[in-house]
């Protein structure tokens, strides 16, 4: 399990082993709650445990300390429980699909893998069971960085088919890599929603003291039962303690830190809402939930690249992956701009057919390409402006599109039109 | 000079022109200073005048108001006066490289051109030689998208130079666009600096009301004037109204918004120095002035190429890019990742030599590829964390380090080695 030096000790002369229900006494104090398996992070003086609340302890088990187990631990396998059901709750419906947020979820046991079943899933966070009736699926368990097209059509079938059968909301936990790209790619797919789809991670795994993924999977769930969001959100913590997360819009959404829990911010935007414990306070204008059936387009092209443009960036490298797609996201210096030396080959993808659309990498603001020449350039080249779209954002979006349309006019209007918020007046960061 | 409609008509009756001291009257006040061309952003019944503070204001003639001129333009050509030396003043070299702080800068004419010759620099500010003693050039006059190794290596020699013939300071007055990238390039190439080297630009031309040439201009001569820095800093505006100015250290600032006039922020660090007015206030650690005189070691590689990573990035296109250069800047998810489909394609790059580098998308935190599997399969194909340096930075600094050896071993010890400040220890954004 982990654990070495003294604390290893302790655990062994107490028989105590991961999963089991134990007590640990130091500094006076008393904790009851699961052995949870060391974290590669902690320090060797540190022992983890999950108290009945759903929440991680870490202990530091230095000077004194006694450590007892209440009672072992039942099983070696994951626990099938069945999921109680309560008619004056909603149902809401969560979609597993990997990442850090459904690592290490097995409650009682305390193994260290990813969710494999609806149970392990739900069981991994027991609060939600007081806040709704759980519907529990795995679709699939991945690491973010590994979604493909595939992943998001499934994903947003899953989520109509659930919203159509009556869930009040569908809760996507995730990996955070990629989420703002899921998300976005899901605001295109479902049409006028129901409810809200929630996709929710974790930047801190929950088998470590400082988890988020309790209170994110909570807030997630509340947004479900008690809003009437009508809207695919990202809901992630909304500062570094455990105060109050926070709902951003879908396609506005961008991981701005690789490792703090409030890694994700709303760009350009107020967030949608705010979550704090059972208060839901709503922040900007968002859609409503609609009547339903919710329809999915999920018909997606895979011939889109997206380049983000720096001094020197090869023109024979942009004619290499401009010759291989159907269209082309830059992410180009302030307004939107590239070098001149970029503008000819533009030119010729456009010729060919290729849409070229342009973002800013400054990621904040919008593209203006009316200011100078080489923004003028850029226009009659052919290359089409998408506001303050993000990058990444267009970059779903264009797959989207070319999946709806070959034809070039209207692909270019499906792209510049405001299709789920991606494009908005500024505001101040 | 643009003006049309009822501001058109009331500067035809005053027979007022573009460079004319005239005196605006308007809701009982009256302004004296140059009027200066329309601006294409500006209201129509808004004129712009250039007070003798150096500002411009934009003035509304709506409703009752008078223009009179005081005094007609002398010439047509730029005006050649020389600059004034005061041996109680220090030098500061100002080297001009284009960029909207540099266009629009004719002070008397209002003519809208970019500056090219010193005086017409120097005189573009002319509070400037209350500071200092301007020894003023034009290197070159482009904008800053198409800036290229050549321009950085001309601009460090020229840097030195200054510095080395008694220079306070180096004051250099650059496009916004790609500044980050050539105050990176600066701060390599540039061995320990006897003064600052300052990159300013401005978000607004000085021909507009709005402008913010002229207070980055002040803060950045006050920085080579008064402070014992001894960096490559970049100076902007610290927020959207006129109170103070920022100054970022050169390899951990970027461009963050189109727009906004402090749209630069020092990223995963404080800034350097604050400069409200003639007070500066240091934040942060710095490097402070050296003996000199300062080393120049300008040698870059051109071969070097840069990728956001994306969901659905093609591993073809991996290939492509990766077989035509000598390294590769990889902008990762999250902590640093790619899809394990790119993992191959990794592993064969570094086995033909070809150095791969592993930054964040996020910007904000540092790279860590030991926490998931994915991470630990990209050091094993021989990827290189570079813990949180910024990506454009670090593709900066790979041409650089590649400029001066082509050992693998050398080239990867040199990368994760803090050179210029472009690696720190994580701080709460």
């Amino acid at each position: 399990m982990g654990y070495a030096g003294h604390v290893g000790r302790l655990l062994e002369e107490a028989d105590a082993a991961v999963g089991d229900e134990v007590e640990v006494t130091r500094r006076g104090r008393t904790h009851r709650g699961i052995l949870m398996p060391h974290h590669d992070f902690s320090d060797d003086a540190i022992v983890t445990v999950k108290l009945s609340s759903g929440y991680n302890v870490g202990l530091c088990l230095e000077g004194e300390s006694k450590v007892r187990v209440v009672s072992k631990k039942l099983t070696k396998d994951p626990i099938r429980r069945s999921l109680p059901t309560d008619e004056s709750k909603k149902d809401v419906a969560f979609i597993g699909t990997g990442g850090t947020i459904a690592s290490y979820v097995d409650y009682r046991t305390g193994a260290v893998h990813p969710a494999k079943s609806a149970e392990e899933l739900a069981f991994s966070v027991p609060e939600l069971m007081d806040v709704c009736n759980v519907r529990a699926r795995v679709l699939y368990s991945i690491y973010s960085e590994n979604m493909e097209v595939n992943h998001w059509q499934e994903l947003a079938r899953a989520a109509a088919s659930e919203l159509n059968s009556g869930a009040s909301g569908a809760v996507v936990p995730h990996g955070t890599d990629t989420m703002g790209f899921t998300s976005a790619a899901l605001s295109f797919m479902l049409g006028r929603l129901s409810g809200p789809v929630v996709c929710v991670g974790s930047q801190r795994s929950s088998d470590r003291p400082s988890s988020d993924a309790t209170m994110n999977l909570l807030a997630a769930t509340r947004l479900c039962v008690s809003s009437d969001i009508g809207e695919v959100v990202v809901v992630m913590h909304g500062d570094i303690s455990d105060t109050y997360c926070v709902a951003h819009r879908g396609v506005k959404v961008r991981k701005m830190h690789s490792s703090r829990r409030d890694a994700f911010r709303s760009v350009d935007i107020d967030p949608v809402a705010r979550v704090e414990g059972s208060e839901i306070s709503l922040l900007s204008g968002y859609s409503k939930r609609a009547a339903g059936p919710v329809e999915v387009r999920d018909k997606m092209s895979e011939r889109v690249s997206m380049l983000y443009f720096y001094p020197g960036f090869e023109p024979e490298h942009f004619e290499m992956i401009s010759g291989n797609v159907e269209g082309l996201i830059i992410a180009g210096t302030g307004l939107g701009h590239v070098s001149e030396k970029l503008v000819k080959p533009i030119s010729k993808a456009v010729k060919n057919g290729v849409f070229v659309g342009v973002t800013t990498q400054c990621l904040y603001g919008a593209v203006n390409l009316n200011v100078y020449s080489t923004g003028r350039d850029m226009i009659s080249a052919g290359a089409v402006p998408l506001g303050n779209m993000l990058p990444e954002t267009a970059y779903v979006k264009l797959m989207w599109v070319l999946g709806q349309t070959k034809d070039p006019s209207e692909v270019a209007a499906m792209m510049v039109k405001d299709l789920a918020g991606e494009t908005t007046s500024r505001r101040s960061v």
